[in-house]
């Protein structure tokens, strides 16, 4: 195999994927060429299709084929009620739980001294636009429980102070955790956030 | 997200690629949004021309984006020592060795009585055909060393015996290998196969 085919090509864009490295992309490849009919052409024409439509809502910053995402657009939504994300994948994440029905806001990282992240490069100017403009009785702030998500977190309300009732999710005991595997931040989390029975 | 977007397309058929599941597919999915330009557009490109070309080598059986795959075509490598091997992913595995300077054929697999799979579902009858056009003098049978693999190995064997010189890879410790992490077959097997230094 002395020139590059279009097999070696395509392993090689595999291997950039995150979870695949050279080895398990060559077993993909490999997977996709014995299935091309079921599985290697549907999905070059799905890639296809994501990469010239895919693009960020103009309103929430979720990854949308159109200009404003499916959730933006769904007029079953509740109005008000605006939950704050970090990354479209976390976005996912609450939807997958079914519960939250209002709407998102998807700030795109986290402030971050170190790697020059300010308010303005997150979407948090458009944030407080959305608070004017679309009547937000309350913003769940929905940020992970790192150091950088919640610096950010108290950085938002600090800005939103008093404009707007402000929550953030509950901290404590992941559902089928057990005591003897959780850290010791988590349980006095849990423990300070006790609640009477 | 109501209706079946394209990006929930795209994420169920990654999830369907060998060591992907709904969680890294929607990983690399978002990833692969991201870099759209650099990575989704070149990737669904590449896979559509794979879809396109790719095809069974009709003379050894390896993947190729022609009638005849590279090696085959290839006027630099050795005629008359011809490598045994059970699918593609092991062919490559030879060529990144980079030693073998032959000719291969590709079984498509291994006998198999449970699963119905006779010497006429594998490329057997082929490979004896290529013994007496290619004028070959040697069969390397790079089998795997798994049950099925040996016996396949066995069968081959047994039906070339006398047309031609036959051998078959060196069993030992690995490279790198230590003996206390070997099984014992393995020790057996070098043991037995034991060199005078």
């Amino acid at each position: 195999m002395a020139d590059k085919t279009p097999i070696d090509t395509l392993i090689d864009l595999m291997a950039r994927l995150p979870g695949l490295g050279p080895r398990s992309a060559r077993r993909a490849v490999l997977h996709l060429i014995r299935k091309r009919g079921q599985l290697l052409a549907p999905l070059a024409e799905a890639m296809a299709e994501v990469a010239a439509t895919a693009r960020e809502c103009l309103n929430c910053g979720n990854v949308a084929s159109g200009d404003i995402c499916p959730i933006c657009a769904d007029i079953k939504r509740e109005n008000g009620i605006l939950c704050v994300v970090e990354d479209v994948a976390d976005l996912w994440a609450m939807e997958r739980s079914g519960v939250f029905r209002g709407r998102y806001h998807v700030l795109g990282g986290t402030l971050s001294a170190l790697d020059g992240i300010g308010p303005d490069e997150l979407r948090i100017p458009r944030l407080k636009d959305r608070l004017a403009t679309e009547r937000v009785s309350e913003v769940i702030l929905a940020l992970n429980a790192t150091i950088d998500g919640q610096t950010t977190a108290h950085y938002i309300a600090d800005e939103l102070d008093g404009r707007v009732t402000l929550s953030s999710l509950a901290q404590g005991v992941p559902i089928g955790g057990e005591l003897d595997y959780l850290d010791d931040g988590t349980i006095t989390a849990a423990l300070n956030a006790r609640k009477q029975i």
